[in-house]
């Protein structure tokens, strides 16, 4: 079968065995598999990373313990937990300290033609979303864990700045919530997708100062985390969706004076993200940027770290 | 009367012709000042402050609009709001953007003989209460602010981590709710005096990783933050009452990973300050290091800069 590699800061594609299935654990033929940001960076080196890279991604279960699983279009919660600890019995299982991580730690990733997971991982996929829109499910989710964290009111004005992927589909999800959102970017082509979803666009030049209860870092620049404190009225709640790489230098300051509360925010439950995605209430089709094939993964890293290019998708 | 200002790094003490009243202002005698390191940072020169330092005081009302506050003993809350806006009208005239700052912000500070507040402003001492420990409510009420924020449940570990004065009295507002502290710090002899108050005490050498759900950052160093996110568990909080000048470099993968919660905490409401004091469940008199008049005050904020040395008070 097909298998991506990162090594040494190169993508490459090789042939090996497909891989065995250990008790538990389903093997799954993959559909699709979108390349997400924390790929890109995996690809450049950080963390040290080489094997198998993919968290997103959508399959057809092949062999499993169950067979009601098999035929079994799925999704798959990305954090193999131990079910054990008490992080897993509060059904926590993405904290779980003994936890491995599909394509991020010690768990080679979905960029292949079959992949394993554990059973109680896997979701099924419901008819009425396409297996390429399906493979949304896992960033969606991300977006969702937001109102998982935080009780934002109805009709609250909410800032997200960052008109990248994940800042798109927040931007959805908390439209969706009913809260008024204004999506802050500097990209015209991606805001308007936001736009035509309903919500209110903004290009980033001037930030409005302590103007907002809620604001979502998703720009994925050590700049956004700064930018968004700014934003934040007193008391405000700043939901830290960006991942970068190396120190951020912020000023604790306006933090400390306008006692703003900073609320890191990663994976989420996957059931909102196939509810939204099955009603309509989330729409991905346009920011599908390019569909290639697996054995092109290497142009496809390319396309996917391009400006302008939202998310490119591997096909099984 | 004597004035203390600060010019060009410099303390001095000269002589002023007493301030007038307003109206709505009580003329208030100071009995005792508390220099804060806040002061300490004033006068290095940060913040291009000049003027009347002093934030932490006692004094006697000598003249007000009403002859009720006459021969008071009192403390003052010091942000000047201005009674009017949405936050005042929320109780949170400490957020109101008009603000004036007791001796921080365009309002001169409590370090002379006569200060002016407005009446609204102060809080009658009780009995029981003596001047010199009445000094220490303002950042009490400080320490206080940390339970209107969070909810801590009785019996929760704690982490403080740093044993200056605001530490210190941390330590005691979170023992006094009924939660375990364990109080982090490098001065032996300070931490006694936390140990006293039958507190936890744990020299900062190693710290514990991911162990606790609750820290605070008392430390007063751009390293704190770090240390303290370090020691939060999944899903954590970590209370930022450090405040530190200029730019803190922090890693925010792991605050994103584990989803920690961070929260900066400023000023509190002096009621709950004012009840601990009184009840004996807070106590400061190991904290006082010294106590100099007015016209030393140049001695005395050389001396509570130094190394070991806790509250410094001037005498009016």
């Amino acid at each position: 079968m097909r298998v991506v590699r990162l090594e040494n800061h190169a993508v490459q594609v090789r042939n090996q065995p497909r891989p065995r299935r250990p008790e538990g654990f389903a093997l799954i033929r993959l559909l699709y598999g979108g390349i997400c940001n924390t790929d890109l960076e995996l690809a450049r080196g950080y963390y040290g990373f080489s094997g198998t890279p993919g968290h997103e991604f959508v399959g057809e279960v092949v062999e499993a313990d169950s067979t009601a699983w098999i035929g079994e279009r799925v999704v798959g919660e990305i954090n193999l937990a131990c079910e054990k600890c008490e992080w897993c019995r509060r059904g926590l299982g993405r904290h779980c300290p003994k936890r491995t991580v599909l394509g991020i730690v010690k768990h080679p990733g979905a960029f292949r033609d079959f992949l394993t997971l554990p059973e109680h991982n896997l979701r099924r996929v419901p008819r009425g979303i396409s297996s390429q829109h399906a493979v949304f499910v896992e960033p969606l989710a991300a977006a969702c864990e937001i109102l998982d964290q935080v009780r934002i009111p109805a009709g609250a004005p909410v800032a997200v700045l960052g008109d990248g992927k994940l800042g798109l589909l927040i931007g959805q999800v908390l439209k969706a919530h009913g809260t008024e959102v204004h999506q802050y970017g500097r990209h015209q082509e991606k805001l308007r997708i936001a736009a035509s979803a309903g919500i209110e666009t903004r290009v980033t030049k001037m930030l409005p100062v302590a103007a907002y209860d809620w604001v979502v870092d998703a720009t994925g620049s050590s700049e956004g985390l700064r930018q968004a404190v700014g934003m934040s009225r007193p008391r405000g709640t700043v939901v830290m969706k960006s991942t970068v790489h190396g120190l951020v230098a912020i000023d604790t300051a306006p933090v400390i004076v306008n006692e703003i509360t900073l609320i890191g925010s990663r994976c989420g439950r996957f059931e909102p993200a196939l509810r939204l995605l099955r009603s309509g209430k989330v729409r991905v089709d346009q920011m599908i940027s390019e569909v290639l094939p697996l054995s092109s993964a290497p142009v496809a890293f390319r396309r996917a770290g391009q400006p302008g290019i939202l998310k490119v998708l591997l096909q099984g």
